[in-house]
C-alpha cells in the first residue's frame, strides 16, 4: 500500500537492523485517516471471505482492526494479554513471546466471542516472529472458529514468521513488507 | 445517550455494586457502529473546542477513541501503561492506580506526541475513581498543553471521581451516567 509506505519512509525510525519504530502514526500516535484507508484496504482484499468477526490483540492494533471493523460492518474481539496464566474454562489461551517485551504473555479471548464454525479475520500491526498471530491463530482453532485471513500492516519479511505461516496454511496480506532495513540506508519494501 | 444506555441495560453485567462488565460491547469485544456512533457523539459535545488530539490510555479506550479522532479529523494518542517506571526524560508520566487490577501503573506518553500549547481531548471508556482520567489530565498539564475536556464512555456517578476532576475544573462529558447499580436491579441512570 503506496500510502503507507512513503508514511514508513517518511516517519519510521529504524534501530539497528530490526527493529522499526512506527510511534508517531501506528504504535503511540496514530494517525487516524492511515488507519481508516487501512481498515477499507483490509476490507478490499477480504472482503469477500465473509468475515463474521474481526479479532486482534491488544494493544496497539486495536485502531486499525476497529477501523476493519467497521468498513467490514461487524464486531471486532481484542484478545487480552496477560502475564499469569489465566485457567479459567470460560476463556481460550495461547502462549505468545513477546520479542519487543521479552516476556512470554498468554493471550486470552473469552469463549462467549469466538463461536464454532465463525469465519474470523486475524488483523495485527506487525508480524516479525509471528508469535502474536500464531496464538491468535490458534485461539480461533481451538474455538472450532475459522481463520479466514490475517491483515497485517507491516511485515518484516526478512523475519520468518510471515513465511512459516504462510506455509500453514494461513493467507496473509501485508499492507508494506519489508525486505531489509538498516539505520544507514532505511527501509526497503519487497 | 439513549442508544448506550439501552445496550447498557440490555448487555451489561453487574456484579455485586460496583462493577459493570461491558465485554460483550465495549471492553472485549468491541460493537463498531456504537463504537463510531460514540466518537460522533462526543464530536457533537467537543466539536467547538478545537481540539489538536486525543488522548487516551491502552487497551480499551482506544476503540473509540480513535473513532472520535476520525470525527474530529485529529490524531489519537494513547498513553502506555507499565507497572515500572520509566525513567527516560522523553515521556511524561503520571500514576494510576487500577482498582480493577489491583495494580500501580506508570502511565506515560511521549514528549514527542504532546506538545506545548495543544488543545487536548481526553477519552476514557470507564470513569469511577478517576484515577487514569487524572493520569492522563496531569501528563496534558505538565507537558504545557491545554486540557479542553474530557469524553467518558461510562461513568459510575456514585463514586467520586467525576465530580472531584469536575471540581478541579475539567470539563467532563459522559454518554451514560450511573446512578446506583446492583445484580438484583441492574443499571439505573442519573
Amino acid at each position: 500500500m503506496r500510502l503507507l509506505e512513503d508514511r514508513i519512509r517518511k516517519d519510521g525510525v529504524v534501530k539497528g537492523n530490526d527493529i522499526l519504530k512506527g510511534d508517531s502514526f501506528l504504535n503511540h500516535q496514530i494517525d487516524q485517516l492511515l488507519a481508516d484507508e487501512m481498515g477499507k484496504e483490509f476490507f478490499r482484499l477480504f472482503g469477500d471471505e465473509n468475515a463474521d468477526k474481526i479479532l486482534t490483540i491488544e494493544a496497539s492494533g486495536i485502531a486499525v482492526a476497529v477501523m476493519t471493523a467497521k468498513h467490514f460492518g461487524k464486531p471486532l474481539v481484542f484478545a487480552k494479554k496477560s502475564r499469569t496464566a489465566n485457567l479459567s474454562d470460560e476463556v481460550w489461551t495461547a502462549k505468545a513471546f513477546s520479542f519487543t517485551h521479552k516476556t512470554e504473555n498468554t493471550v486470552m479471548v473469552s469463549k462467549q466471542y469466538l463461536r464454532e464454525g465463525e469465519r474470523v479475520l486475524l488483523v495485527d500491526d506487525f508480524l516479525a516472529n509471528g508469535c502474536a498471530l500464531r496464538a491468535l491463530r490458534d485461539i480461533v482453532v481451538q474455538a472450532g472458529a475459522i481463520p479466514v485471513g490475517a491483515g497485517v500492516v507491516i511485515e518484516k519479511a526478512f523475519q520468518p514468521g510471515g513465511d512459516e505461516l504462510r506455509k500453514e496454511g494461513l493467507r496473509i496480506e501485508s499492507l508494506a513488507r519489508i525486505s531489509a532495513m538498516s539505520e544507514e540506508k532505511g527501509v526497503e519494501f519487497c
